[in-house]
């Protein structure tokens, strides 16, 4: 217990000018095995999706058992003789730092007893319908002990007529709407869905004869399982001693991945449809510079997202690819009272400009997104402090204009900086000495070329699935 | 996250040859005051009715907050700042150290969300009709996430059609059945309600202007407030801003206070029915002293609770009280793995016999019951090998023969000694030189003389409300 | 990292009024057996002797290995596998919760690598001469770590140019001046020695063929050891594989033991010089009866510490010994804002008065000491204001009027209300009804029948050894 | 307290293949600011030259306290109200993390009392006398704490007969031999002090008026201070409330600055020389192309190290840059129980391999050293598991054939792969496809351009200072 009320988190004071994403998970059946370590080995994986709290549930002799806490998956685990226990099988989670409250009880997964006995969740994404859908629950008589969405899907479940955990499952996918992947773990089986636009990303793995799920496959290479198959929108898995059995949970739709798990979400050594995603992101680096041509002497990204789409231009425009910004990798939570001061030595402490490198440069600074507009004006007026002639900005994807209502958590539209604004508004408000975003028809024209099915949303506003009234909150 | 599963915690090897109780609670409606720095010298001065975990929920701004954790309610709120926040009303929860598994999720109180927006309980006691009410519930789709029978009076709650809290409150209490007493928090108002037999002890008291409830009237004094009155049993009381207003949530059955609060639960200075716990007890020490007399040098207690009786055995066969046992305060958890010379250790260091006292002696060793037994037999062996001559054994109670199913947890009939031996047969198996209880009319009587009406089903299984099949459960 | 600053510890604002003692030590050598268990289980039964830190190191392998933390032994070891190791030695501490300064540095055991390998060591007591030998070691060059004047000792021992640990003991204890019990592992063996003057406690006992030292009886008990005999004044013993020997340290000079630690200090069930603790504090309650008759209702201790005499008491006048203050168990550490309502609620929160019991009585109070007043005063209040109609204090050891530089921490002679009042003044200020001390004269009558040699210099100023100035500092 | 003894951590399963350094060190004395905040602000940016533990000494109205703890900056201090307190000045610290013994007992810190008051003392380096210089301290009588070799110069300052502090240093400076920073602290000043042959880093800056010292300026720029200058070979700075002196603390000896400074230890942002770290990697990378001609298709580097020259090889051979290796930034604290399936998962968990980039291809992996061997074989090994066609390892700087006692932790000649081992046979060691190491005259060649004074011991075992038998070990 303590008073962190009036202070602030250092950490979080940067990153709300990127999109913010929502949680890792992973699910595991493998009677007689190490499940635990295996989890644990993925989350650390997967930590990337979320920092603020870890989470696993380990079957184990017919019975379900929650272990979470907040902070990093080593923290929470540290020591943890689990790790080291034979289980039949396990689900995992990580869940985003969010600026906002996000106390113990929002985190995942869950654990609940129910009539069929007990039933563990988690999940990354966002359920569009998830508040209509509660209150209505809850005039029916439901009890409500988080503010996460998936709590909702809990009651759909729990208060289904089928007889069995899939069709239940199947029963109430049918009644959410939204971007979501879901893991769900009783005593004697793994389930896991997709939604019906493959918003949310989902992959299917094989472990000797077991089989795993997990949000990236990077999670996979951790605990060298090899990649079988993406899961398809709409698409159930039922793993259990049987074996691997496929339903389709909710009707397939438009297929749409979100292009920002290509663009800023997901570790680069990670593939989905076949892609990997630093070569993704190097692609749309170098058909950047194709199209929007600088004089200048170096090109720089912000670390570490728009390193691999850096690298890329600079290859392309054959200028220098230089590390201008460096990044501390050892932050973790920094609660100090909210001063002037601090704030600006809290940037400087988080990515340091090399003065040798960009004194005296005209800089090509590449990054992925511009969502409020705050950090890239801090990046560039700590380029030009230390000496740079000119700052060139470059985003590897279109205006961000649209709040997404799948799990990216970007606030209202009024605080989007390219909803309400012009480009050269923009390139005033941020300093820049040029600005230029990637085109969308460039983005949709790289996808389409590599058969990636892609959701373009938080650009146009062509949303694959919507509700008369859009709730965009963040799962 | 550590790997107490080998271990056994020493603090609890002996408490178990007693009657087990469950939790103590308090509530406070108090606007404009530090309400969580009262709930916190409420819930410390109730800590002897369980210290395995302690929580409490706070009312501020319109909205409720929960803050709980396992061990004492020092560790718990050690350094916390909330001690010092000012709020509307609180209530507070402290549960008792079971041998059986009790993690975080079975700790108090509940803070859930319902239609009517959040409400938070806790509880004293048991609801024997919990399991059928909870199966009900399940069968309706509704979804549990502890082991907590108060969480079955939430579901009720919630489901209820009333409109007020206090209706809704009325409806549940009217279906639950049982003995216990609760305590209700909403953003505006602090509802309390005792079980229609007055089971489980709960008293009103008044601070300035402003009115709390609690377990015990130790509580009152803790935060020098006024004792008012026992809530009566069926009960509920409604306190606002607009003060106070009372109910009758259920219809008043037979009065039956629990026995167990006077003989051994409560604390000595806490007074039920307008009689002092320590005064009670010394009461029964004395008449115990008339029925059962021997030849003996001195008297001794087992500490604490059976000092009060002691001193007036004592008094009453003019023999010296003696300290014939010392029980270590600190003992804390203590988590070792089980040899039997780690078990024999145990019970030496926290019940040190003096041996300058007792060596040639002819003891009576005073306690308050025998549960299973194993515990007396330890102490009385403690004595004999100081050197005490003779041990005779008088127990403030009659043969505890019968499960209690309102709160008190003994398990099963099959372990209670008094079920299935005779009073000759348990004497040899303690090795007592003499053993005597209290017989039933003679506590019968001490009780009807001072106006108090007690619950004496464990002794003769006239229980005052039963099921067909009684469950008999702890919450 | 807490931010205590301002807060202080509501534990602490009684304690103040009694004396305050530093320390319990215990040390065993066993090779092959759980030293560290033993350790454990002896440190908890010492834990009255102090709270605020614990620390053991363990002889291992040929090497030693330090572990303390703050709080009590539980705390600090729980759940340690430290526990359950085998090793050849170890020696513990407990350490006095002082309301000054005392973090970790200050805590015990020391461990530090000298000339001769490792050496551990610990005390209880203080040296008089501390602070001049320290000046004097720093002038050639020492470096100190920690206020302790234990430290003084282990530079002596790391200056001697003796070839053995005993031989440089010895030496330095002919350096060092005050009262202490001081016990020291190295790698092979383990080294205890008493101050010439026997002021404070340490015992010698047997567990199976191995040998224990402790500064209570009760230690032994709570290990199933053997109480051997009282280690003498002067004397020091060497136990290691060879088994037991014993040597002079230092030349005895006149036996004086601190009356305190009979009359507060000690747990009722240890026994010093063949004379239990509780059995003498009962003959001193039962001689202040004798000179201090007054008519009353009933008879009352404080609790713990005056219980056993307030029995003695009320059996030599024939008056019903009662329990008057009851006593919370569970305070622990509570933090507050030091608020006047804070204090007064804490107070009452501590020792709660039983209306029922003192109502319109005539009350005898019986106490072991006063050293400031302060908490006497409080208690008489709040036995006033729960109704009694007279309180008379009588206080089982003769007016504090002298500071002690041997281990107790009574602060300045300016604070020791008996220094600068008469016993009448003193009456008048904590408003009692009548005031009486045990005389100087029995106290020291009933010593000497019992053949125990005690130190009354706080009562007297017949200080058995002394410097030109004292300095009256705690270790 | 944990069983932590049989289990490994994860996160030095692979460091033990690189030089390892010891600490980074920062002081401050800027009174009336907060400079406990400034110290917190510059650890965290120093936190790559360790993670075992971070300490800081903070100067306040004329006394010195210490606060210290195992793990990260952010968490040793989180939610420390420390941070936001004003006072004189402070030095920092923060420690390696080794695999071998580290307890809190060996971080710094150190402060302690000695005649002339308390002092905070702090390094980086080692002393290659420290052992002989003890073993001579403690036959004169002196104590040992840690096993720090900074223990040795706290003695010698406190034996000196001098009387200024500065004094004292100066004098114990003349009397070790290594390579180290030091910074000292007492009440009214700050000192630093570098050995004589400037081979560990120490700067100096300026903030508003006020001076600080640190390992790196990095550190600077984290507090925006401004980089005055290199504190020169031997020379010692005093800072106080008269401003800055400076002044021979030991006889300047040949310049021989640690190359591994720049090669690995350093952070790219960093500065030394006038020199910028990345800048200097970039150049040794585009020379090694230049010299180590093979046919490849793509470059990738070993993170985070070793990337900067990755990006100046493959510009100077016209080869696409590639992220062919993500490290996990999440992993810390891992224990684990040592099975080969663990730390086969372990290693691929920090380093994957991107199969998309390498499947196929000849690629060029550049690293900055190779110290066993162990982690270049694995790295080897998942290149090709992914389909690497062929590995050609390249390597920035020289066999490091020579322990190094300057403190860079390499333990034994014999665990020196390049010590026992023709570049062939390390080559088929790891099974590279080609090995070649950067030419030991291209090194020099490079920094003798930039004036860059190197120390190339390790290299050629030309040691700037040296005693007949070298001691290796860190502090």
């Amino acid at each position: 217990m303590d008073n962190e009320k009036q202070l602030i988190d250092l950490r979080n004071e940067q990153e709300v000018d990127h999109p913010e994403e929502a949680c890792g998970i992973f699910g595991i059946w493998a009677p007689g095995t190490t499940v635990a370590l295996h989890t644990y080995f993925a989350l650390v994986s997967l930590q990337h999706r979320g920092q603020e709290s870890a989470g696993m549930v380990l079957a184990q002799d017919k019975s379900l058992s929650l272990h979470k806490g907040q902070g990093l998956v080593t923290d929470v685990f540290q020591n943890s003789s689990l790790l080291h226990e034979i289980g039949q099988g396990a689900i995992g989670h990580v869940r985003y730092t969010s600026y906002k409250k996000s106390p113990l009880e929002n985190s995942q997964p869950l654990l609940l007893q129910y009539k069929m006995g007990q039933l563990a969740l988690a999940h990354n994404g966002n359920l569009i319908n998830a508040e209509q859908l509660r209150r209505d629950l809850e005039a029916r008589g439901s009890i409500f002990q988080s503010d996460i969405d998936l709590e909702v899907m809990a009651h759909l479940i729990s208060r289904s007529n089928f007889e069995t955990v899939e069709t239940a499952v199947t029963e109430a996918a049918q009644r959410v709407q939204g971007g979501y992947a879901m893991v769900f773990l009783t005593q004697d089986k793994l389930l896991a869905i997709r939604d019906p636009n493959g918003l949310r990303p989902l992959c299917l793995g094989k472990i000797d004869q077991h089989y795993v799920v997990a949000s990236e496959s990077c999670a996979l290479d951790a605990i060298n399982a090899q990649f079988i198959r993406e899961i398809r929108p709409g698409e159930g898995v039922i793993i259990d001693d049987k074996g691997l059995r496929s339903f389709q949970a909710a009707p397939a739709g438009r297929h749409s991945f979100c292009a920002f798990e290509f663009i800023y979400f997901a570790r680069p050594d990670s593939n989905f449809y076949d892609h990997n995603v630093h070569a993704i992101r190097r692609v749309l680096g170098k058909k950047l510079a194709e199209e929007s041509h600088v004089e200048a002497d170096l090109v720089i990204g912000v670390p570490d997202s728009s390193i691999s789409a850096a690298i890329g231009y600079a290859e392309a425009c054959d200028l220098p690819y230089e590390m201008g910004l460096i990044k501390n990798r050892y932050l973790g939570r920094t609660f100090i009272k909210p001063s002037p001061e601090a704030r600006t030595t809290a940037v400087r402490m988080k990515l340091n400009p090399i003065e040798h490198i960009v004194q005296g440069k005209r800089v090509i600074l590449v990054d992925d997104s511009i969502v409020r507009g705050t950090t890239t004006k801090h990046i560039i007026r700590l380029l030009k402090e230390v000496g740079a002639k000119e700052v060139h900005v470059r985003i590897t994807s279109p205006p961000y204009s649209f709040p997404c209502p799948y799990g990216i958590d970007t606030a209202t539209r009024g605080e989007l900086i390219a909803a309400n604004n012009s480009i050269e508004e923009i390139r005033q408000t941020i300093q820049a000495d040029s600005l230029h975003y990637l085109k969308q028809e460039t983005l949709e024209d790289i996808f389409k070329k590599n058969n990636i099915p892609i959701c373009s949303a938080c650009f146009d506003a062509d949303y694959p699935v919507r509700l008369p009234e859009l709730t965009i909150e963040k799962g």
